[in-house]
């Protein structure tokens, strides 16, 4: 299996990033990386476009076919490398596993894309400042809640293994930083993400996109 | 195995609900419906909370445990209940409908959502305004995708089984028209949805719901 992964650096694609990393560390499955410049607009050509129509990272492409959806993604390398174990092998437990992973890409996630880049969702600069008004304290408070999931982590979120999930939730905590909150004001997941980021395949990742936890800019 | 769908008439749990019922024409597994009047916030209620934080519907709840997250529970039902064959059974094409589903998940299903509960995103009404200009013709765009993913439906999303994708395309399409879309204007995906619609584990959950398609006023 030939497998390229289409990303940008801080992006939510470091979730799967991260996650092939650890599938190469357990199995020996290697992945080519590709970067995609989004301030050269490189998503939005019309070779990314046909195979991502949504214009988004990631994709991850097999064989020559892509696939889209970071939840799908995760699915499918879980399903193709049972081995490296990313996700809980017990149905009701993967249930939930599933079902955080799909919170955190269809809630947590979009909250700070209203802080974010708010000019997608209103044209008023009145209107945008509205909308960022509304969508940080909702931010925050997701981030609270992986804080309660994540404070018995021992030492990642399912145990011995970092996966997807360590990696969806160190990206939201850096993203944080551009929503105003402070890492270390949620002291129980900053301890956790320290430990996320000195997990060999997660720290490879992170070296790749050249990243850092701390985006957080006291004002 | 004891199953109770949480689900409110006209709302995204309309998926699994129509789900279940194609569950139990295949396989004769009965669930139990459990109707949520979100107009008495009953899902706002701490009861309620304690099973979804998030306050939505759907929850399933299986031997006393509750699951939400539609995908996580598509993705549960499906591998609950094989010879039901919910999703594709081969590896890639199982992975692509996961896109589809998180896809109308993720990104259709909130455009309408700024457009139909605008005041979740803005305060001020100008701002509303602004928000759902914005998201209207967007959401329309979305609805064009689905209509060319289902134009070669024959006769449903994935042949011969009504499944999960049929379900959201009605709800998306029956949306529409309080997005000020007229599910006429969209000829192949209307054509596509009267025969969901008739499919006999969908007319039950439209019976159940007293829900039908046309929502549009023209104005």
């Amino acid at each position: 299996m030939m497998l390229e992964l289409y990303f940008a650096p801080g992006a939510c694609s470091f979730v799967p990033h991260a996650g092939l990393e650890a599938i190469k560390a357990a199995t020996g499955t290697v992945f080519e990386p590709k970067l995609v410049k989004l301030h050269k607009g490189e998503h939005k050509t019309p070779e990314y476009l046909a195979m991502n129509p949504n214009g988004q990272v990631p994709v991850l492409v097999v064989d020559g076919q892509p696939l889209t959806q970071i939840v799908a993604i995760c699915d499918f390398l879980d399903r193709s490398f049972p081995q490296a174990e990313m996700l809980p092998t017990e149905v009701w437990a993967r249930a939930q596993a599933m079902s955080q992973l799909a919170w955190m890409n269809n809630t947590a996630h979009p909250a700070f894309t209203h802080v974010f880049r708010t000019n997608e969702f209103a044209e008023s600069e009145a209107a945008q400042a509205d909308v960022r008004r509304v969508a940080a304290p909702r931010f925050r408070g997701y981030l609270e809640r992986i804080q309660g999931w994540v404070a018995g982590a021992a030492p990642y979120w399912f145990g011995a293994r970092v996966t997807f999930h360590d990696a969806y939730a160190f990206t939201l905590l850096r993203w944080g930083g551009y929503a105003g909150v402070d890492p270390k004001s949620l002291p129980a997941y900053h301890a956790y993400i320290e430990r996320v980021m000195a997990a060999p395949p997660v720290a490879a990742a992170l070296e790749r996109e050249r990243i850092k936890l701390d985006t957080y800019k006291a004002s």
